[in-house]
């Protein structure tokens, strides 16, 4: 390994720059106007492999934006890795809160600042490169198969990778799969991370008078949609947070004594975690941590609302209609389909006289997910961060959801790796995004080490 | 009377005729491409007051639209009504919802179709074609003096009348004051208005994070102020609509014993009452009647409300902010202010840990109103709709606020009369606006017999 790794200090300032050209296209999935950026940054990245000697490289179409496959399978009766990815990028609004424009790739203070630096290109690149150290060195070859599959709608919520896995499910077949695209658990602390949470969106419509009426003629005779809205949103919760839809907790499965006790250990303030979001104080669930609340607990959450007027200057009515966006979060063993029943019943029973409800069928819904830590797929992936970093790892949930993760963890059989090389104050869709450098270099070798000692395995 | 009725029978078509023309006017307060029509009307309007003979004409130019006053000052030791209306119209939004166009003022089988008719140009017209009929007969004079004021921001909440009141106090005086802006209680039915409800509005802001954040990654851990916005919402009323806020009935008159009692009497049917909102049922206060709940009850009713992400597709974040408009409507003796603080204790009583809520200053105030039906002025009204419809005064309130009544009425001292032409279901604010043309020709009488009945007090 001596090579590979010198490899990867001599040509550290090189991989920077090459990232810079990749993170200067920008390939934002969800603006129309961006989609032949996103094309560009597909055949940016399918070029590269091609130069690396991949044994495939295709640029996989679908109905709005393309993915990438590449393998390299030279290692014959060797296990075979697939690496996923994304090289599709968020919006950048608000422009002016960015300190340098989000596609100039600019480096500061041993970061790189701008759009998709961590999220995801940056994390991809650690694999490119990390695959480039074993090629461009005498060991000129990989120790075991890659494959890796970077797909271009990530930001969007994947509509079109469920496809992309049923067509193409015989090229994907792997042993194993890596997701790069998590965060540490804080600055120099590799982490793998062994569960996400599910989710469910959907919205309620609630509607009252015909149209909008004088708040004069008929207040207080006929009841307000608005109004209504607002007790069926609190009927959802105690004040402390706890959520009050009965049946809504029946399934979930509380995390081990074991578990627990590693979340107690971690190290944890709640007035740093509290300032990236800027919010005041934290708030939650009596009986429960910070961490536990966020990574084993279920929420619902309104993502948005509206009704009657909002704008300026006032209009004293009596509105026709009130909607509401909301979704849960949902941990092991909740499912999209029962949560919905759950709540569709709640909802009917909250429902005030001379009002009715909508509630949608859920817009996005994805299985919760937490990995079996005892496969031995762990240890290995232990192995190979204590090399690059010499420390231990940190096993780790997220609350956020990887639908892509609990897919291929049923294709596959094994527990997915979430080895990823973020940091938790990234800024990953806000503006000023960036990439810590020195942990871009060290997740190089990081990944390096993974495929070395998964070469290992049986 | 004789010749003045008479004139009033002969000259039906044509007196429809001419207020046709000033309907075709588009005075449209609110939109800034009507500023020249609104401008028109009030100019149409001084015209034919000028052609009748008025002792003086004057248009009062504000800081938008403009007035039209008017006076008939030849009953010499004869008291002086002042007679307030507006020339303004609402906007006609949505458009394709009119069966004929709205500024085409068509009449169809005993209506006039068209925006103003009902409210308030035709009302206006009411007393104009009263005073025509006195001066071109052989009565040749008003029985008592005439001043009319009739303003062009009624429907933008009369930013300026104030002002004017207070600029041409000495021009205005006048010993009773007429309102002619209400409907009757029912078809056929004179009424007077003896009652309004004032009203305040105010908007919350709630603030959470400092920026939108990501619903997984704080989800569960940190307050949404979405979901802090329903709670306080929800936590000003009881689940029958009775408000919860301490203080805020401290004020209330009730109705005396006989108003109950005359309420209970009048005819009214909550499902035909519905029908003018589509609502499906009636909702509110337990203990009071509809009649109760939107004429002697206060209110506070959401206007609006707007969160996070509402429009097409899902983003799952906590939004930054929460904002609801609000209004109360107030009966007698609550005072703007008085509510207002009582509101903004409740609210910060209410505000969940880890959010802040900004409640603005009073947008809009106003007193609420109820006349004093001991006063003299009431038999004099009475009198009149006795003889010009042969029947009863129905004495009524309305759950709207007109801020006029209560400003004049400190004034001048004594009780205005709301003497109103409308129907319950004219669609003043819809589309498909109509005036009633029997009620329109009985109006006009009335109007008469109201100067004559005056003529003849002390």
């Amino acid at each position: 390994m001596d090579s590979v790794l010198k490899f990867i200090d001599d040509h550290r300032e090189r991989f920077i720059a090459e990232l810079q050209q990749w993170v200067r296209i920008p390939s934002i999935s969800a603006l129309a106007e961006h989609t032949p950026d996103v094309e560009r940054s597909a055949e940016h990245l399918a070029h590269e492999l091609r130069a690396l000697g991949a044994t495939d490289v295709q640029v996989w179409p679908t109905a709005r934006h393309p993915a990438v496959f590449a393998s390299f399978m030279h290692a014959k009766d060797k296990p075979t890795l697939l690496i996923y990815g994304h090289h599709d990028v968020q919006p950048v609004e608000p422009l002016g809160d960015w300190r340098s424009p989000p596609f100039e790739a600019v480096q500061h203070e041993g970061r790189l600042y701008g759009r998709g630096t961590v999220d995801d290109k940056g994390q991809v690149y650690i694999h490119v490169k990390a695959i480039e150290a074993f090629l461009r060195t005498t060991r000129g070859k990989l120790p075991i198969n890659l494959k890796l599959l970077v797909e271009g709608e990530e930001e969007i919520g994947s509509p079109h990778l469920g496809d992309l896995l049923r067509t193409h499910a015989k090229t994907l077949s792997a042993d194993y799969v890596c997701v790069s695209d998590t965060a540490m658990y804080g600055r120099g602390m590799p982490s793998l991370c062994v569960g996400l949470r599910g989710v469910i969106s959907f919205e309620l419509q609630v509607h009252g008078p015909e149209t909008d009426v004088h708040s004069g003629t008929f207040g207080g005779g006929i009841a307000n949609p608005a109004n209504a809205l607002a007790r069926i949103i609190t009927s959802f919760h105690d004040e402390k947070g706890r959520i009050l839809v009965p049946g809504f907790y029946d399934d979930v499965v509380p995390p081990s004594d074991q578990e627990r006790e590693t979340i107690t250990r971690l190290p944890h303030d709640d007035n740093e975690w509290l300032k990236a979001s800027g919010a005041k104080s934290c708030f939650g669930e009596e009986g429960y941590s910070t961490l536990e609340r966020i990574w084993t607990r279920p929420t619902l959450d309104i993502n948005g609302m509206a009704s009657g007027h909002f704008t300026e200057g006032e209009k004293n009515i009596i509105p026709r209609t009130a909607i509401a966006k909301l979704s849960c979060r949902l941990v092991p063993n909740q499912t999209p389909e029962t949560i919905h029943a759950h709540l569709t019943k709640h909802v009917q029973r909250n429902t005030p006289p001379g009002i009715t409800v909508e509630i949608s069928p859920p817009e996005k819904g994805a299985l919760p997910y937490v990995a079996d830590t005892t496969h031995p797929i762990f240890n290995t992936a232990r192995r190979a961060f204590q090399k690059a970093f010499g420390k231990e790892t940190i096993l780790m949930r997220e609350g956020g959801t990887i639908p892509f993760v609990h897919t291929i963890t049923e294709i596959i059989g094994k527990p997915t790796l979430m080895m990823g090389f973020g940091q938790p104050d990234e800024n990953s869709h806000a503006p000023n995004e960036w990439l810590g450098l020195d942990n871009f270099h060290v997740g190089i070798k990081s990944a390096a080490w993974l495929y070395e000692e998964l070469g290992k395995e049986e």
